[in-house]
């Protein structure tokens, strides 16, 4: 089977922007476009990452609405929902519109616009992802975070500092992303003062909330060659569900959606974890990361925290993680997310990734849907 | 490439229904995974057409849950939103996830649960798929309905009559399924006299608001083939957008989206209209019927209600369309209603349709979102 490129990529300044989410969409897909060389008329499909437009906004059919926008029509359109993981979600749907042959052309866009609302009214919209049985007890994701964070550290004897240097690292990661919502170091004292949202973990443990998009072409291998010589092939990439109801699970310190979906995408790749060069998790809470090291194989379960102790996760380390600041920093508007990661990774395997840039040749994305209820994982590489 | 197949359908009682969302959504998926004699632990991707979960019942990650519920983590799962054709895109996205390898079974479930709600807040939930520019100043999907009706009437000369025919068709199908939301015949002065909605079109020109669930089981054809002798295959899918602002159109009579994605899905099965046996159109409203008849070439532009006055469409016609009742009898839980649609022509090419059996080798679907705004067309075959 032919391998499925991508030749573009593009995204939007993150933070709290004006205006509503079709801007956005627009926005980071006519950048797109304009990125990968592509006229909007031979985008055969045209698929937007979405959580809750509904909600945060009264506003559905915004695929469609996309389309005339950016002069799509006649393309065929479809919102993809994965809650959180919107994004890695999208990234999959496009593929298989690709390997499968129904285009040759897939435009993915992902964003969300949240910040017209406040605080409390976003995360309600995100705490209905949950199963009512725990998110009626008051039990949503902070506080699934918090949990599994002290669980984490007491039965692991890892020091409450690693998990803030995981903010502390993605910050100052941030500060070389010019479309991050946070560009600014912090310090891990800033980090471990700040107030406490869910014991043991406080304000810097948690992403933002954020307005943003992103967006990312895909064809065929042979189609791209038309386009370009530089390109990036997906070469592996698969997604796998745990339970729903958190609390059912055997060991709240692994993921197994991480897992599944992590071993699915090595396999198709014929890569293992030795082989990633770089890699962008999902670090909506500090602890997140910890867990995904370890379902990924990064680290043996339990000691993920050493690698981060030791600075192998930042730009100069063994394995540099979230070069983009990751959602800690650089903001989480939550379809746009897992579009990000993969613009990110893509930007890095082609050596355009500025200050970020690191040496790449294989890099991975992790976006986590819920608290890993549904995850996706993908391979990235440079084209040989 | 392999065929897709389909090796099983299941869809619930529609109408009003008590419990929620999860509750339908299980019930159809459990009675798919039954009829096609599938282990959920071999189910690779669950896909879940859904429009609006959130805004009903505000409830998110329905598909997540739904894993749990059937027992089919760790599944890989994603939700399908296009709006009034989330079912029908589901089909599309299942044909695309088993067409390019990612999944070797896959089950789609399509459902929506609206009756909790006043009609007034369901028509709210659905003008938000159109654009802010038309639903500002009150031209919903049912003022496009009249608008378009009374332009059709007058320009082809066609009398009013011929579309109260297409619901006193469409109900007389539906008394013999034992699914649909209304089982039983209406007449045609009972449709002329009914309330006036959008002038001319009358209450029973409109399909109502309804409770309910569908599914499909979709796999490779060598997969159907460990299974079972008998299944259906799909041999063209595609679609399709028009302009996204309705009133920009240049023919209101003519939907593009209808057009373009029948197009492509007779040529990807090697078939024409003169070769469909039987179809299931999208009779959200009785103009809708010709429209669709019209764009997928069953009639001349502007002479598709000749075929109805002639009873050509009738279950004993040259062209039964909507044996299942339609829409407009059997109901249209929006995310359901795609997919139903698919399991009317998999019962009938099954010969599994019961009273409303009809003689066919070949059967379309066209699942028309919002106004036209997309629509995604599929032709299904007996396996030969």
């Amino acid at each position: 089977m032919e391998r499925v490129a991508v030749i573009g990529s593009s995204m939007t300044q993150f933070g709290q922007r004006d205006g509503w989410i079709l801007d956005l969409l627009a926005e980071a897909g006519l950048a797109c476009l304009d990125d990968a060389g592509v006229d909007a008329a031979d985008v055969d499909h045209l698929y937007v990452s979405n959580m809750a437009s509904g909600e945060f906004e009264g506003q559905t059919g915004i695929m469609n609405a996309l389309a005339q926008d950016i002069d799509a029509t006649p393309a065929y359109t479809q919102r993809i929902d994965q809650t959180s993981s919107s994004g890695g979600a999208g990234i999959y749907a496009a593929w298989q519109s690709i390997a499968s042959g129904a285009s040759d052309m897939t435009l993915l866009v992902g964003g969300e616009k949240m910040t017209h609302r406040t605080t409390g009214e976003s995360t309600d919209v995100i705490a209905s992802l949950t199963h009512p049985v725990e998110y009626k007890q008051g039990v949503t994701l902070p506080s699934f975070a918090g949990l599994t964070a002290r669980h984490y550290l007491e039965r692991f004897d890892a020091p409450r500092e690693s998990l803030a240097k995981v903010a502390v690292k993605n910050h100052a990661n941030g500060v070389h992303n010019p479309h991050a919502q946070f560009q600014k170091e912090v310090d891990l004292e800033t980090v471990l003062e700040s107030p406490i949202v869910a014991d043991p973990l406080r304000l810097y443990d948690f992403c933002p909330i954020t307005d943003g998009s992103a967006a990312l072409m895909l064809c065929p291998e042979s189609v791209a060659q038309e386009y370009t010589d530089d390109y990036v092939v997906i070469s592996g990439i698969d997604g796998a569900t745990d339970t729903h109801v958190v609390h059912e699970r055997e060991d709240p310190t692994i993921m197994g959606g991480v897992v599944e979906s992590g071993e699915r995408a090595y396999e198709m790749s014929g890569r293992d974890p030795d082989d990633i060069d770089v890699a962008e998790l999902h670090d909506m809470f500090t602890i997140l990361e910890f867990l995904q090291m370890e379902g990924l194989g990064f680290a043996e379960h339990g000691e993920a925290w050493k690698l981060v102790e030791e600075g192998e996760t930042e730009r100069d380390g063994e394995l540099p993680i979230n070069t983009s600041g990751g959602l800690k920093s650089k903001g989480h508007p939550l379809g746009a997310s897992g579009v990000a990661q993969g613009v990110e990774i893509y930007e890095q395997l082609m050596g355009e990734a500025g200050d970020r840039q690191v040496e790449a040749e294989v890099g991975l994305c992790c976006n986590v849907g819920g608290f890993g209820n549904c995850v996706i994982t993908t391979i990235m590489e440079a084209a040989q």
